[in-house]
């Protein structure tokens, strides 16, 4: 990789930049900005050799391109980008959606002649957001998620797993469809009911939060997340994320049940098997 | 307070102590334990000036005495206790449900004549259990909510603030039946979410936790809480708990009708509420 274009400088973008120079700084890295105010911002925080709102001199040269923009946005600028991109460039995103943004960017490129695609999801993120948030190390120990799809151009797989690669990512692969049923699961899922907890809460008694402890700060700080950007991600896994919430909200029922009855045996089996679930499966792996 | 008999050296006694040995160094500390090897494990760890599996030895003489044993053990303690606590000595405890605890211990005390019981709950505590997770400032800056019933002796209330206060906690004061409503919302119920969550996803896809990120990590610490020790809690809390869960699950049915009906308004309006409630009302305060 010898210049990396990386399109809109918010936390995953920033990061990226950073993450880069750091590890490859004979790599020339370009920004494009939506506005003029990020762009320069960009420039001066030194995260970049330059910075536009305009596509051409990002993208002029560039043998890899990363789209960090909002899911929602992606068509339309992958659009203005598709006749700017150089003919073999790698493209790839870092959208939290992978189906349908594989099916709309995938054939823009294609069309075009221009550029070899290939979803990514780097799973590293926090609530907070923006340039400002940004850090070098954050993608070091995290899955970077690669979803290829039919029709994928050869060596594309292989450029972008070294591309998160080199940032310290652990490259997974996943067909974009079975991506988002994961993803829904173990992000998106949890994301809504964290978000759920605290609306809730707050309509019931919003005084009793002057006693909580640092569970319910633990368990609701991904509600702190970008509503906007939180919205077009739930909303574009609506239908996965959907019937994976009905499918918790019957659990949730028979817990309920379990607790009028009065059936302690079985509640305590379930706090058990989830004491078992995350300290084996999702505490964090000691670095 | 010139000497604290804590029974029970887990991770709340056992904080206790370290904390009341390093504010109030002439005070003296001694131990209950159910088990010869804990109280043995309690004396070599310096955490007290003396330990037993003998009330007797433990409460002689001491002014201040909390019980810091699963609240389920309480009112059996509780009778042992009693006939050796000196008269006027401060009783108290740690546990997580507070009208029915004290609804069984108050008068046990009552009736011998010993003991000025209040019920006290810091809100401190840790998915990590036992003396080895023990520290000397677990109590810092976490809220001690005291539960006084009618009938409560004069001053018993101002002697337990004195005791949370010394080691650093906020006190907040609510009557036992409210202070388990306030509790079962802000605890009790994100514990069972958390573990309903690890449990759900456990369930329907492990491989997929290998992809997660340190949302889903963050929002199930608790549920890695010690199972017989929350199964006893959400139990003795039932009543209360049992309404909250079942009203929270008809607000989830409610998003779950918004995510299906396409309704992306009304859920970035959700999620808006959500981040403005947990940035103004949850996130930690800088300390």
């Amino acid at each position: 990789m010898n210049h990396l274009a990386i399109l809109g400088p918010g936390l995953l973008g920033a990061s990226l930049a950073l993450a880069v120079r750091a590890r490859a700084p004979r790599c020339r890295v370009t920004v494009w900005a939506r506005r003029e105010a990020a762009a320069a911002e960009a420039l001066q925080a030194g995260i970049c050799d330059a910075a536009s709102t305009e596509l051409g001199p990002v993208l002029k040269g560039a043998d890899t391109v990363v789209f960090c923009i909002p899911i929602g946005a992606m068509a339309g600028l992958a659009e203005q980008a598709a006749p700017l991109i150089e003919p073999g460039a790698l493209v790839t995103d870092v959208g939290s959606v992978k189906a349908p943004v594989v099916d709309a960017l995938a054939p823009i490129f294609e069309k075009a002649g221009r550029g070899h695609f290939i979803g990514s999801h780097p799973m590293a993120g926090s609530e907070q957001a923006g340039l400002a948030a940004a850090s070098a190390g954050l993608f070091q120990g995290t899955v970077a998620l690669l979803t290829p799809h039919p029709g994928i151009a050869p060596g594309a797989q292989e450029q972008a797993a070294a591309l998160w690669s080199l940032v310290g990512c652990n490259i997974r692969t996943l067909p974009p469809g079975e991506h988002d049923a994961a993803i829904g699961l173990v992000s998106h899922l949890p994301h809504l009911i964290a978000s759920s907890l605290v609306d809730f809460v707050c309509a019931q008694n919003r005084d009793a939060i002057d006693y909580c402890g640092n569970g319910l700060r633990d368990t609701t700080r991904i509600a702190s997340g970008l509503p906007e950007m939180w919205t077009e991600i739930l909303a574009t896994n609506r239908a996965v994320l959907g019937a994976q919430l009905d499918a918790f909200i019957a659990r949730l029922q028979e817990i309920s049940r379990d607790i009028a009855g009065g059936n302690d045996a079985k509640l305590k089996e379930f706090l058990t098997n989830a004491k078992v679930g995350r300290d084996r499966h999702i505490k964090r792996k000691t670095p």
